[in-house]
């Protein structure tokens, strides 16, 4: 512990330095006009990989952005942990509400600002400088390989394909992964499990076109009127969703569980009023955290049909639609669930309606347990570094990569977040404290140390 | 008789060339590059009343597009009618979709095709003709008016200040309009009732921004279910509107008016096919014909609310939108009915959504009696010239006018129409029947003579 945080002592303003390099490239994975960019970022990476200890370090082009792949192996009998980040961000705009430019970082008040310095450039940096660390210490406890990817604001179009088509490099025992926030700053949070996603778009028709509502209303049936039926009719007075079979596979989580989760800090008061609403709804016999992390939802993201202009048009609309998506909790299956959406959707339309379902995106649910060597050692390194035990959160997002990787290579994840809700990710004046930046560099390195332990005295 | 189809056959060529001079006039009220070409067709049409044997034309200035106003008074003792038009014709556009230009009028057919040929230049003409007709062969039995403004199609907003501005001017015992259409080519139609209308706007808020539907679904009440349950709820099963109070003064009409209403032709699945449905819908108890003219509707003329673009996206919205307006019958008063709706509305809102309300347009229903002189004499005329009864129609539409006329002027109307549903009105390649012209010219006269008759005998 003393060689960690001498280390860092020792290094503070160079790691700063070094993630500012990193921040100033504006790799915008969403934008045509930052693909050199990309390649840029990934070069970067590679160069900074080597630099830290990599044995090996390679940048893969896939049908969109490259992957930064690196690794260092001390012993192929040792554990294998992968690291996985993204270094692309999302668009900085709108760029007149930045109080410094985004892609020029400052350390303003303790935190740094820039796009990406919590999402996830921040994030993952910290495992590159902690591997520096166990490396120029002499303290790496077993193998490292690091996946860096730039398409995960785009939702990672290639990395599936990419993950296959190199499976035996990437392969690992663990997958380490910050990209999840904490509750609060000074308490640690393992992120334990992630909801799935079942999004469809439904369209409705009535009559062959837009009539006049007076020439016809009343005689003939409404598709925005029925559509409003229909999606009425999607969930129960007690916000359960009543589509037959979809609760079926919801693992109900046991006390034990619910009671750890329940030990973590929430305010339901304080929760509203930051959205500012004077009332939260949701399904009736479970709290806000256990809505968000063990039970699933069902929202409309979106409606549409008809005249939305302006004054008053009188017309009975031919058409109405909506998007609709639900998160899911294991073992729930997306497509089981999709296809149960569309049956009962479609059983709830009266005669004189035509119903078109689509599906726009699915994604399984993720949930590690808490007994075991990953979490173990994460709480262990957690512990030693905050002075208290971590808080498993089952966290109402989805990443798919997760279940990604759990299909694909059979390889569980687990996430240590350093970020924190209000590091406005996503949005202007992104910014990373130097606190947690530095508690995670100090923290890694201990779960590195613990992992193996455990995993070696289990092998 | 002879006398009125000696006339028409004598003139019949002036009769169109006459007609297509006022049809070549682009006088599109809703369109500024329009409203020198507004101002020219009505002062075109003081000529024509001029040269018809009106003592008196005028074209009066309004806050919007003038109104021309002229009058034949025979003696100050004898009944008087007032007919009521409109000048102003619907913007033509798609243009790409007429197959002849819209104001360089055809005939193809049988047919004239022109913008403003039925709706409203092609009808009130006939009565311009029926007048000249009238005075050169000494048979007008009594004074007639004309009032034929310019803004109908954007919702008179200046007529019922002018009405009440020269209620001496246009004082009348019947106003006579012909911008309705008949059931079918050969069968007269008179239009007894017309539906009144609220029209509204609601807009539902939740959480103070759109929230990721992933970090709060499930725990956070969702605007868009909730408009969908809101909107579901004022509705029944029967498809009759559940809004407290909303039938109380809605007339029943009698089995008699119910009969006569039921010898309209009509077929269901005729009905159905063209407009592209396989079964219709509207309230439990009640024919096609009267759920449109007897019966009030509530219609979703248009809904909106958070993410309508492409693909998924996934938020929480803070905002749903909905228009909705409800089609009245007698007695039904509009105000009321916003009112009801607006109470009614706000207290299906559920804790957590807060809800605003807006009116957007409001009208009153009209009814005409069928045992009226005015009806009366319509019946009789339109039996010579058709060889049957004409069929008393109430429209589910709605023309505002018409009841501001009865509040106003304290005068009924009487809406004889020789249109056709199928005349393309509002559409590219409107049209009107020269039979339908010249039917009507035909009818007009008779019109006069057995009002007078009735009329004069009653007081």
């Amino acid at each position: 512990m003393e060689k960690v945080k001498g280390y860092i002592e020792a290094n503070r303003e160079r790691f700063i330095n070094e993630l500012f390099e990193l921040l100033r490239i504006p790799s915008v994975s969403a934008k045509d006009e930052n693909k050199g960019d990309m390649v840029r970022c990934a070069e970067h990476l590679k160069g900074v990989l080597l630099e830290a200890g990599a044995d090996r370090a390679e940048v893969f082009a896939t049908k969109g952005h490259p992957v930064l792949f690196a690794e260092k192996i001390v012993d192929e009998s040792l554990p294998t942990v992968l690291v996985y980040g993204h270094y692309d961000v999302q668009p900085a705009e709108p760029l007149e509400l930045w109080k410094s430019p985004p892609f020029e970082p400052e350390i303003r008040d303790g935190k740094i600002y820039a796009r990406g310095a919590d999402d996830d450039k921040g994030q993952f940096f910290m495992h590159v400088k902690a591997f520096e660390l166990m490396v120029k210490e002499g303290i790496l406890p077993c193998n490292i390989k690091f996946m860096i990817e730039g398409e995960e604001e785009i939702g990672s179009p290639n990395l599936e394909s990419f993950c296959l088509e190199n499976r035996d490099m990437i392969a690992a025992d663990v997958i380490l992964i910050s990209d999840t926030p904490m509750i609060a700053l000074e308490t640690p949070t393992v992120t334990t499990g992630l909801r799935g996603m079942a999004y469809m778009e439904v369209e409705l028709t009535g009559p062959n076109r837009d009539l006049h509502s007076g020439l016809y209303g009343g005689a003939v049936i409404n598709p925005c009127n029925v559509l409003c039926d229909m999606i009425s009719k999607l969930t129960d007075e007690d916000n359960r969703i009543t589509i037959p079979g979809f609760y079926d596979d919801v693992i109900e989580v046991d006390s034990d569980e619910r009671r750890e989760m329940a030990k973590r800090p929430h305010d339901d008061n304080e929760y509203s009023s930051e959205i500012g609403v004077d009332y939260l709804g949701g399904e009736k016999g479970y709290s806000t955290i256990e809505r968000l992390g063990i039970r699933p939802s069902l929202d409309v993201n979106g409606i549409w049909g008809g005249y939305t202009g302006e004054g008053a048009k009188t017309i009975l609309p031919s058409k109405a639609f909506a998007k609709i998506s639900m998160r899911l909790v294991p073992d729930q299956d997306f497509r089981k669930v999709e296809k149960q959406f569309d049956q009962y959707f479609r059983s709830l339309a009266p005669e004189g309606i035509t119903v078109k379902t689509r599906v726009l995106h699915g994604g399984q649910a993720y949930v590690s347990p808490l007994d075991s060597p990953e979490y173990e050692a994460a709480a262990m390194a957690l512990e030693e570094t905050f002075g208290m035990k971590p808080i498993p959160v089952r966290s109402g997002g989805s990443i798919p990569i997760v279940s990604v990787f759990e299909k694909a290579l059979d390889t569980k994840s687990i996430l240590i977040g350093f970020g924190l809700d209000s590091n406005a990710i996503h949005s202007p004046n992104e910014h990373f404290p130097l606190f947690s930046l530095f508690k995670g560099i100090e923290t890694i390195p201990l779960y590195f140390k613990y992992y193996s332990q455990l995993k070696g005295g289990q092998e």
